[in-house]
């Protein structure tokens, strides 16, 4: 049994905390965070302190703190003595902290794998495979069907909006472009579908002041439908999300289309299945030596799976 | 450079061939036929004899021979003396030729990888990452839209059909079903669309007698169309291929579907492309002493890859 501790517990760690129970070769020892006699689901609850000292028997840590608050920081120093798991996503500083935790790691003879989730993650996984078998071709990312923080925030901004969610959705026109190898605007590879609650005497002013708004939706096709309070609450509520890597390749005279999509109804729960394989990943490379830090382009298949490679092979090549 | 030998000059040698030069890592030094004075397209043909007296400087043989007559064998008495990436496609035999080549590769200190392409090996890739990542699930593959020539074959034996061409096209209905968690009939996974050149009085028989037909269409849902020799020359003489490999994974009440596409124009050229990528990665793992015989489950995409490790995941991470 590969032991785990989940460290950091808002929507990543809940998930984490969920859905171990599925991996019948890990176990969770206990949630470790900052806040004092957390109530928790399952596990135990620890402070996060706690992982300084030593005391607790873990064979992998993953970390599910906020890329903007506590990544940087809390996966250096707990590389310091486990091997670690995060999904940091700032994409431009991630070369400074996958440098970081590889000098630590690397000390300490452990082994962590960083950025880890669908995206960084998965798709980047995608995205270089693609890139790789057909040098020759155009590639393209679209996201969605999923709630975006900032534009949901930017429609709340609006005089009279009492509460909103946006969606943001691959343009089917623009996605079937990219897959025909035909031109295309990269200002239109998404919709935007926002659900709003206000007075119904406002809702044409605000419809126009969401579609018009710079930055933001002018320029986009933007769709705006008002309901009421109850029903964003019932039917608006979920964290979905997922996307589309495509290539349009070409070899020749021929083109070949790779993609991969997903629909995920929970974003976090998605995640934290990746985390979690990653984790059994970073246990069996530990275990053969490869110390340091790692991302996802470094891992093979037979480093995430459970099964022996020879079952394996016999049931899935 | 990497110095590659193909060997083997069959539709699959030819598209290795043909695309070689969009890989500028990579140099083909010659193409080895079992056929003397063959006429190749771009670069000198040598006889196969002469891969095994050691005069060429070879980092990697691609082999490109039948899987039914060739590679077996020929994979085999080549990872004696080089690096070895092949495309043997007999599942149940995988295992055992895995194991002979990788006796052969490891007291030669050479790399071998087999059973590379896209079925097995993208398909085989992407079925083992779904389930691994989601452990509670449905996996289902959907093949084509492409030709199969065992039931073009079994439409030329009906009476009076002069020409045949049978393509297998995954059944969308089925698909969506799977894809959304619902029960589906293992039966209704492709439909058969059958191009016919008969004589116009013969039409109606022959087609009852292809729909009919036990093993290959009855209970399947099959379309025939006939259409003049002309018009299958014209419209139906490339070997397009392709399919679906999908996932309906569950994470509590949360349903993740995952899927990969591929819409190939030409079957060989894209399976080349991955024998290409696989020709690199052999190469570096050899140079990193890893020797033996792999799989592409034991790949990490930094070994397909030309980029270094760096701007990998500065540019795609
Ligand atoms: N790569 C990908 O595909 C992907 C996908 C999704 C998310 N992510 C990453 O995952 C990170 C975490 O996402 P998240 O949604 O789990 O963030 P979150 O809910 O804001 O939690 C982040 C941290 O904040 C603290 N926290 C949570 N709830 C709190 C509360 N009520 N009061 C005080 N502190 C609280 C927790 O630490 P303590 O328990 O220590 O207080 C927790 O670890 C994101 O920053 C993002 O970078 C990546
Ligand atoms: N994994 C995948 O996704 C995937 C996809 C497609 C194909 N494949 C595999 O690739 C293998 C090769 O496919 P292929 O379409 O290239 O087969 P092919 O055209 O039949 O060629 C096989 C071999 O037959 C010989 N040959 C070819 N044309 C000949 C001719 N006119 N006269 C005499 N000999 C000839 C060549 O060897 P010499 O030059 O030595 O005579 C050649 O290497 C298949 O068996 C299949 O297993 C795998």
């Amino acid at each position: 049994m590969i032991k785990i501790a989940i460290v950091g517990y808002g929507n990543l760690g809940k998930a984490v905390e969920a859905h171990l129970k599925n991996y019948p070769d890990l176990q969770c020892i206990g949630i470790f965070s900052r806040r004092d006699n957390l109530k928790t689901q399952i596990y135990p609850s620890f402070h996060y302190d706690e992982l300084l000292n030593g005391e607790h028997d873990i064979d992998v840590c993953i970390l599910c703190g906020s890329s903007d608050q506590d990544l940087m920081s809390q996966t250096q120093e707990l590389s310091q003595y486990y091997n670690c798991i995060d999904s940091f996503d700032i994409h431009r500083l991630i070369p400074e902290h996958l440098d970081n935790v590889d000098k630590t790691s690397k000390r300490a003879k452990k082994t962590s794998i960083i950025s880890v989730g669908w995206d960084p993650g998965l798709f980047s996984w995608q995205r270089l495979l693609f890139e790789t078998i057909t040098p020759i071709g155009t590639s393209e990312t679209f996201w969605g069907k999923g709630v975006s923080q900032g534009h949901s925030n930017a429609i709340l901004n609006v005089e009279g909006v009492k509460k909103a969610v946006q969606y943001t959705i691959p343009n089917t026109e623009t996605l079937k472009k990219v897959q025909a190898g035909l031109s295309y605007d990269k200002e239109e590879k998404h919709e935007r579908h926002c659900y709003v609650v206000a007075d119904e005497k406002d809702h044409d002013r605000i419809k126009q002041d969401i579609i018009t708004m710079p930055h933001y939706f002018a320029g986009t096709k933007t769709l705006v439908y008002f309901v009421s309070e109850e029903e964003l609450k019932r039917n608006h509520h979920g964290k979905p999300h997922g996307g589309i890597v495509t290539r349009y390749g070409q070899t020749g005279d021929f083109n070949q289309t790779m993609s991969f999509n997903l629909d995920l109804e929970d974003n976090p729960s998605f995640t934290a299945t990746v985390l979690i394989v990653c984790a059994r990943a970073a246990f069996k490379m530990n275990k053969s030596k490869r110390f340091g830090a790692f991302t996802i382009f470094d891992l093979s298949l037979t480093d995430l799976s459970d099964k022996p490679r020879s079952t394996l092979i016999k049931d899935l090549l």
